[in-house]
């Protein structure tokens, strides 16, 4: 049998003089690059070199829109009005989608970034502004997979949208009993054994299952799998899931 | 013999609580709306309800792009490198683009704003990046006409790409006997006789030729006359100078 | 037995090329001006001249202090971490306290905007960080009072750390039977009749007392009323509660 | 005799999730801190903690002022009107010296940043702005100084107005015979050479002289010596510089 996922990271998150993230050594793990639009991170020349990195190593790109908050990286809930948030998240789709053109490439899927991402694993309006405006798009353009967390509010909404969903599970986060990823705020939330790390992601490639950090095997249906290159030895983390996996035989591929 | 002549304003300069112009009443007078895109105004719901109720009208919908500057409401010279202006205009141009064919409708032309508008008249640099972001967009997607004044730089260097030019005359304002815009600074370079504007546009678009400040016939080469909504008796004399046109037997008709 | 209240109202929120509100009128009528500080509205040019004309009409300065949300324009609440709103606070108070003096004038107090200032009612994590601004500024500088909503956590936060706090009443908020205010989204929570609300106001300022939307009286602690000038009529309605007040021989002071 | 001079270096310019600079490391070096404050870089929360740094280290501070200009970082000249730069200026000022003042300090001077410093060597109407702004200033509260460049506009017109000006030289570029910068798109200047560097600002602070890129000997007018942080080995090279200063007997002492 053989087995396939894809590898997806946070990038373009570079703005103006700011530089941020490992991009250029991501490239090379990844199949699959989140790049900002402009709202949280990314300004439209870091969009422009992102997406021309991306095209150029085969990644597949995806809108990774945010509530508008430069100063605040995304990384706070704002209560704004569901056909504001709706029409910022096109907006920013729109921008990435022409410019990914631009360099012949295109994107093939939104993933929300931060708070908001949180936000619409429970926030029905936020969720359905989300999901609406990918529908939209989806209508007016060629369709978008929706990127996520399992179980989440808004990939529910968009699988009966019939937008396509695609789930994803987190290589250095634990997973508490019911499959769901423990709080940042608890001890052992986050992981730091490189090796510990690639083994779990090798398991739940291979089997759809997770050692919760109460000892029990969980399921955790992810098509995905999240890494990070924003912080020292992150990007060498993941370099250490890709190698793991490839050296078990699994096949590091695009969902789209 | 038929005569035809596009009307063009400037729509969607609202952002969040602020609201500017008078785009209902220009949207029954236009054949082209020249709409914000969210760098010197129009925010993302602004520019989805602009391009919503331009459709609605069967007007045109051209991305009017500017440097990035809320504050100044795009109307300052900004001496940003040619490689981030190229790279902002072609993003408002793909934002713009896809939150118009989100609505069922489509973009068709370019027209800088402002400072940007008023520069790319010379300088070359900025003039050539505003130009390769229409051509990177045209080769990616479908081809845009650029919007400006005769004789500018901007339009000479799209000419040299293939790019369409579409010019434009300002129907409140007075000309020099070479045919270019009497300074802002000097004294009767705005018009504010309605009759007079009215007549003058009807000679233009029968003619080719307005009459200078000094007296003289000058030709003026314009395929679309650019009217305005924002300040008070200015969507009124848009009005009137479509009447005339109308009256004249002159059809108003988007260029694209 | 002599009678004195305060009026205030929002002011200075106009931004860059966008005009907002009714402020010429409104210096006519009102005894304390809340002057945005470039977060939510009103940027420096607009912070000088508005200060500059409450100057000259005598009228006492608040810094109208926001979430950073120019988009939004304050609205929306923001779930930003507490230490980066205190300093969000504080600068927009510095800011607006130079302003002030460099016009000849200075601030008297704190008035948070929008969703702040509804937060403030009740998310103490907020609430302390807008009190730590102003004790901030209070121990350097001089000492600024609160003003904001009768039983709201900020109020009482400020009252402990011995900031004088300040309660106001809306003039056109109909109130329930415990003294708080009917929730906009309720039927009858704004009132529109002048004359109405202009006798209420007289009554607030002459027995402490409001008739509740039930019917009954009740007390309502303040030492302000606030009034708007931000849509038709509303400066109208300001002008004529003042014009009660004053023909009731209640004294309209500014509290500080 | 006994040689003093200070050495100046730019802080502060983090914004949000992004840093910059090596503020801890230049901090042990410089005698004055120039401090970001928000409109190119530095949000209020990154001008609080980096206050409280130069405070704590007995370091001078100053406004660093700049154009409205995040997407920029302050280096594209803006062609904005006098009298909002003006604002914009007293604006920054204002909210620096607030909170400097709130951590138990407070600034001592103005030193414009990236193109607006550029820009007022030569540009008169916005050197009035910048100078008229610091005069209001001064007029209000307290006299602050204008650090600039020797021979610029800004400095004579500040100087004809009785503002404390002081001039500074940089360490790391050449000088013509004119005893000007050698442009940044000629070869040769900026100066990698450490010791040379050092050396050179040893015998600029006790002779007042430079080797022009061409051999002569030129006067240098300086009471300041600018270093950086921003770039591997600055602040490296800065260390050197002071420790060349101090092993020759030279006192670092901030100007004000």
């Amino acid at each position: 049998m053989a087995y396939v996922i894809d590898l997806n990271a946070d990038m373009g998150e570079s703005f103006g003089s700011w530089t941020m993230g490992a991009d250029s050594d991501l490239l090379k793990v990844v199949s699959s690059a989140n790049v900002a639009c402009g709202f949280h991170a990314g300004d439209p020349l870091v969009m422009m070199t992102t997406c021309q990195s991306a095209a150029k190593h085969g990644v597949s790109i995806g809108a990774h829109v945010s509530y508008r908050d430069l100063a605040g990286f995304g990384r706070n809930f704002i209560d704004v009005e569901p056909a504001r948030l709706k029409a910022e998240v096109l907006y920013q789709i729109c921008a990435i989608d022409g410019v990914a053109r631009s360099v012949g490439s295109r994107i093939g899927y939104v993933k929300p970034h931060g708070a908001l991402y949180n936000t619409i694993v429970h926030h029905e309006a936020q969720a359905l502004a989300v999901v609406e405006a990918i529908e939209t798009f989806n209508v007016a353009s060629y369709p978008l997979a929706l990127l996520g967390l399992p179980g989440s509010l808004a990939l529910q909404l968009a699988d009966e949208r019939g937008i396509r969903t695609v789930r994803e599970a987190f290589a250095d986060r634990a997973y508490t009993a019911e499959g769901t990823l423990v709080s940042r705020r608890e001890k052992g939330a986050v992981l730091h054994d490189v090796e510990a790390v690639a083994e779990r992601m090798v398991k739940l490639a291979t089997t759809g299952t997770i050692t919760a950090i109460t000892g029990e095997e969980v399921a955790v249906d992810a098509q995905s799998i999240c890494v990070h290159g924003d912080s020292p030895g992150a990007a060498a983390m993941a370099a250490s899931v890709k190698k793991a996996l490839v050296d078990a035989g699994i096949t590091i591929k695009a969902f789209c």
